[in-house]
């Protein structure tokens, strides 16, 4: 028992540090409770309409059903509820028509209508572009029963429907009241904070893989977490760059909510373009998807060895560190809602990107294995199943001395799962040929991260033109010039 | 209006022909009428309790806000609704003692405890452990709300209270029998689906996106769409992985679902390891991440020239049927819920992998420039920032007519869109160096497109050990041995 209060109090603790941490959710259960009692005071409302007290309780449940976090998600609930109550009044009416029509079976009809009312709505709101007035249809269901029923037990159709439909909208506009009227909070906001936690997450998750993979960060054994690709706290690269990727949906909901929201804040437009906001989170997101990729050799079973990264450690990092730069600094501008300005924001990047590609075309000896380069003057047709014959003659022995940063030797830090099970048959021969396979395979793999790296740079261009794309349609402020003489 | 009529038969059309390819969706609308049917028959209840005709009310809202979909939904929305309700119901028994002891004051307590309870709710809900119970808290504040607004309004707490919660119950247990009685929707069954289908998705994806790489696919103009990653349906190999990738949320919340379903059908066990279920899923999706590199491969500025891919091809093509094969086959496997059986079912993909790394290994000249490679022997010294000088010694002229293979021309097919902001500044002195890095780079784009299938096939491991994890926990049945006599 002590246990217990001592838990209760530790989650009283958090949730309070939660209020702290973002007040808005301290200011929605404000309003939340603000818009329950005005709405509970209708029940002392006893003149002149004694209905208004007995039926509060649809006034009540509308503010409860209706009351969303953000306005967005107010004005969508609102927009399917007043939908639903709509057809269901409609519909309220025609039963009572059809009902009058039947009399002795006026209780059979009233069952069929309900059943019929519920197959219905059921049916179409399983209907894929019916997804979204999901809803409208519940509300439809529950407004259209509630109508008949009262009118059914009362047999005063007429007034129960309207005294509903009327307490309904009351709740309604109570709710949408206290929502935009008291600090609104805003889906909008919170999708540009979303964006732009993206960008930053992506920069840290860049810089983070390019150094992993310098510093050769080992994965004794790789979480099953990530092979699996569930959520993985404890690795600060791969959290990145799946928070970016994961956010896509809740992204899309606030899309959805923000185009329902009028001008506001820093967002003074009828008709901002929120789905650009999507439109730059995908693009970032298209790179996201290389870094993991990126994240993907660091993860791999195939190493290039320490010594060969060494040699294009210091263009790895730029190329790194500018990726990195470019994604901060179209972050901090959508930050402030700047636009990007003259200079090209890519330039360095690009630089350093085509340095790192010398770097590997100048050091391709790193990359393959010599003496396989120098057999091919002898076997120069394709051998596609066959063994290579090594080729021992002098020049090669030459050569090969000539180059002294060439490091052949132990180049797969780990045992392959893949070529284990073909070990395990006892072919003796295939032994070597695998051994000099992997070995290639262990330096490509190197190229195929710098490879992979001058992707990653190619993307960044749609971000950046998507980025301009957005800045122009929501008419971000220009630049401000850093250096007033350039 | 014609026009109208029109578009209404047209949505007639696609609505029955939705029930035609899914029958589910047909029986579960006709469950839901059903269900509502039965329990507006209490309205006719006038003996003994008066009471159940008044308030039948609620056991049909209860219907309607608690009919989902799948078994699961309704068990974890029955559970929110009852605990709920149980809350609510102790909350307004505490209510009625409190406001006793007010006396005089009972009206204002009446206004603060509704508030208060929709502040606490509304402010707890958006604690993140808290989220599945967002419903249970909704349920909690609106039953609430209706036990204290009816003992407030009649005096008679205890029956209104009773009454009320008597007949939700009634409604929660209505639901349940029809749902769970009458032709049963799994959740369970529906993952099962999933999964298989994301097997096929991206067996498909694997060889439509190798197939587009050998037939050197060109995407003129790479569509926006793509590169922003957004819903693009025409583009078959990147809608398939995509969907892939896109299935998490509902794999997450089909999962969820399913561990409330009690054993069924071909699921006849406790506990049954529908966790496994998603933890196949994520393995998959990690190669689904592999299978976008490649497709990024395909999409990307820099290729490798047609010559270069036709002497890969065979191996290439090899590897991507075998990777295919071997996802087509678990996938059959999991649709049978049959166990792998003791072959290995990897050893063909493997052996193609590496056969291709071997090709690569003896055809290394193909992806490099031979110029390049002899200049290593005069700079063997890191040249970072300056150009290389290029070697035209005799040596090199023989070899490069030796190697009759070699095409260097025109590697680059399409103008990158990285280097051209360089090139605009006009510079000269720079194009010839940019021309040999971006030779170097389109080469290289092959050899990373063939480390990134081999990495595909590396991480196949991981699929078939978490489906091999997932036939042990949930005993799927031996594979049946297709030839007796081996």
């Amino acid at each position: 028992s002590w246990n217990g209060f001592h838990n209760l109090l530790e989650f009283a603790k958090k949730a309070i540090a939660m209020g702290r941490s973002d007040p808005r959710k301290f200011i929605f259960a404000a309003k939340s409770g603000l818009a329950m009692a005005l709405v509970s005071l209708l029940i002392f409302w006893k003149e002149p309409f004694d209905d208004v007290s007995q039926y509060s309780i649809w006034a009540m449940l509308t503010v409860i059903v209706m009351f969303e976090f953000t306005v967005g998600a107010t004005f969508i609930k609102g927009f399917n509820r007043g939908l639903g109550t709509f057809f269901a009044g409609i519909m309220a009416y025609g039963f009572v028509a059809l009902s009058k029509l039947a009399g002795h079976w006026e209780d059979v009809i009233f069952v069929i209508s309900l059943s019929l009312t519920a197959f219905f709505a059921s049916y179409l709101k399983l209907y894929p572009t019916m997804a979204p007035y999901e809803y409208g249809f519940r509300v439809f269901v529950l407004t259209y029963c509630i109508l008949v029923v009262a009118g059914q037990r009362t047999g005063e159709y007429s007034e129960a429907i309207l005294s509903r439909l009327a307490l309904i909208a009351l709740g309604g506009l109570i709710c949408f009241l206290v929502n935009t009227g008291i600090f609104p909070i805003w889906a909008g906001e919170d999708l540009h904070r979303l964006v732009v936690k993206n960008f930053k997450d992506l920069a840290t998750s860049v810089q983070g893989c390019v150094n992993a993979y310098l510093e050769c960060l080992e994965y004794t054994r790789i979480p099953s977490t990530i092979v699996t690709y569930q959520d993985a706290a404890e690795d600060s690269v791969y959290a990145s760059y799946r928070a970016v990727v994961e956010s896509k949906t809740r992204e899309q909901t606030l899309v959805n909510f923000a185009v329902w929201e009028p001008p506001h804040g820093r967002y003074r437009m009828l008709n901002y373009p929120w789905r650009n906001y999507a439109k730059v989170s995908g693009a970032l997101r298209h790179c996201a998807f290389m870094v993991m990729a990126l994240h993907g050799c660091v993860l791999s079973e195939i190493q290039a060895p320490p010594e060969k990264r060494e040699v294009f450690s210091d263009q790895l990092q730029k190329v790194g560190t500018e990726a990195s730069k470019v994604l901060q600094k179209i972050g901090e501008k959508m930050e402030k809602m700047e636009k990007l300005g003259t200079d090209t924001i890519l330039k360095q990047v690009h630089t350093a990107a085509e340095q790192l590609q010398k770097t590997i075309d100048q050091n391709l000896h790193h990359l393959v294995n010599p003496e396989n380069w120098q057999s091919r003057k002898h076997s120069n047709q394709l051998q596609t199943s066959q063994s290579l014959p090594v080729n021992h003659d002098p020049e090669n022995a030459i050569k090969k001395s000539l180059s002294e940063a060439i490091v052949d030797f132990n180049p797969i830090r780990k045992l392959m799962p893949w070529p284990s099970c073909l070990l395990l048959e006892g072919d003796p021969t295939i032994t070597e040929d695998e051994a000099k396979t992997y070995e290639s395979a262990s330096a490509l793999s190197l190229a195929t991260f710098a490879s992979l790296l001058v992707e990653l740079v190619a993307r960044l261009h749609n971000v950046v033109n998507s980025f301009e794309e957005l800045s122009e349609k929501a008419k971000f402020q220009d630049a401000l010039v850093s250096s007033p003489g350039a």
